[in-house]
């Protein structure tokens, strides 16, 4: 083959925010998949907040990215060329893969998307690639929330906090929301159903938090850390729990983030606050995927897709979870299937 | 009766170190009880590291001591004089009371400490009345160890501490105690039969645990928080559980304690930390003081009561936990049984 490929690669570790040549787009040849791989062309790729940390070298629970090789990240594509009997061409995969038009796959990176049925790839692959199952697990095996407790949710309107919400509800909890905007304040509340959302950039979060949760936080499912948790830590009942997903402050700050203050409130309120990564739950991507597939026929969960066209626009675009300008599921579509 | 009564109240809130003045000796008329309740004199009074929150008003598991009022204490006593059924004159009670030599029981603060049996009053009181329960529920309720993993206890020759240590050795782990002086080492070593102490105000600590934990930290029992913590998560391996039983560091300061930077390690590492008040495991009680029992009754955990003559000297002396100055379960004798 002759095509190019685009290929975006690390060249330095971002101090701070992402900036201009921390990783370069680049003109390559084209991969040749050697014995046991596959050629795969990459339709989707999906932007997580946890990207930036990849590119930094903080410890973390998988290596960094290496500087000058290709930005790693959750892909969906379409087969090629295959030298493994798990893959045939026109094949769609998912897994992990890198920020590449083309890349090389292997069983230990990607998996058969598997029939969709009626539900376009790029939905199935937003949904139930990362957010959904880490909603899933995240909340209950983590929070074991009950009928009647208060969940608060950090980054509500991302793709994870928007359907972790919508589960709690169906759990029967009282559910709000923390955002960054009126307009996902409002999205969160009227069309995906939280009772109540707080738009922490303007209000004072910790009135906004005695005016919502009456009755104190149960469970408060953790995505930025930083000040926002310290804040939470002091609104926690006694027994509360706190589901450790994510802390967006500390992944792209310049500075070291200071530990939360209100740390003793761990002890005082017999707290139990547990860190949780998607990872350790992959044989039971199943049970997750089926009950929100479920959900979403009731029509109890939607889920929103936030598609950004065009590779070269992938270092722009994951910004957005850092500013907070994205609201649902952030990818890029390369090709649709 | 006409006998004076002792009684230290908390006059001021101590800001950092309990200062002179802080609390005071007063003589006092005996109290009389009134109906349902009782009056007792004090044998023994417990001095634990939680005395110190209790004089401030941070934001902690139960009141704090109101200003002027007696300064509250677990204790062990004998009833002189009873108006409820439950009790009688010449009976030994324990539960919380206050620092002064006659009191009002009723049996909401006291209950019976009931037979010991052979063992002395002073040593039942020392050891079943916080310390034995604490550890027993604070390690194997709260981080489950298993067999092989490793267990690292800050206040190690403390009255919880030195039996966590020891439990931790019944149940197959890899036992290693932080402790401040070389001769607390040697006994928790020696006569506990911990596998390693490592004195943290002499010993680089970060490269102590990594002499004494090669295999990492699998679960931490926490009594002080600050540095110490912070140094422990860096080492904590994935899936370490962290009881959070005490934060000494916290209790006597006069500055705000910064909260642990470290604390993304619990998302990386997948960390279950877990607040723990011994007052919530009071119904199962029997269960610790029957095992402890048991495994004191085989040599298998030996225990050691640090025992301070006359109430006048309860302040100078529950200054000791703040400054690593005790060995074991430190109390006031007022008057043996």
């Amino acid at each position: 083959m002759t095509e190019v490929n685009h290929v975006w690669r690390l060249r330095k570790r971002p101090v701070g925010d992402i900036c201009e040549g921390d990783l370069t787009y680049d003109e390559e040849p084209m991969p040749e998949p050697a014995d046991e791989e596959c050629l795969f062309r990459l339709n989707y790729l999906s932007l997580d907040a946890t990207n930036r940390m990849w590119m930094s070298d903080v410890e973390q629970y998988m290596p960094p990215v290496s500087i000058n090789a290709p930005m790693r990240g959750v892909v969906c594509g379409t087969v090629i060329q295959s030298k493994n009997s798990a893959f045939r061409k026109g094949d769609i995969v998912s897994g992990l893969g890198t920020w590449a038009d083309y890349q090389i796959g292997t069983t230990e990176t990607v998996s058969l998307l598997g029939d969709t049925g009626s539900v376009p790839v790029i939905d199935a692959f937003g949904t139930f690639a990362i957010a959904a199952p880490t909603a899933y697990f995240g909340l209950l095996e983590i929070t074991k929330p009950k009928s009647g407790e208060t969940v608060v949710i950090s980054t509500a309107a991302g793709s994870v906090g928007s359907i972790v919400g919508q589960i709690a509800k169906i759990k029967g909890c009282h559910v709000v929301g923390l955002t960054g905007t009126d307009e996902k304040c409002k999205w969160i509340t009227e069309e995906l159903g939280f009772d109540e959302a707080i738009n922490y950039k303007t209000e004072d979060l910790s009135k906004a938090l005695e005016r919502t949760c009456p009755n104190g936080i149960d469970v408060y499912f953790e995505n930025v850390g930083g000040e926002i948790l310290d804040t939470c830590l002091k609104h926690m009942n006694m027994f509360g729990r706190i589901s450790v997903c994510g802390l967006i402050a500390h992944y792209n700050s310049s500075e070291e983030v200071p530990g939360p203050k209100n740390y003793p409130m761990i002890l005082m309120n017999r707290l139990k606050v547990e860190g949780f990564i998607i990872l350790d739950y992959m044989e039971r991507y199943p049970e997750a995927i089926a009950a929100i597939t479920q959900w979403m026929s009731e029509g109890k969960i939607k889920v929103q897709q936030d598609v950004v066209d065009g590779l070269e626009n992938a270092v722009e675009t994951v910004k957005k979870l850092y500013t907070g300008d994205n609201t649902g599921k952030l990818m890029v579509r390369v090709k649709d299937v």
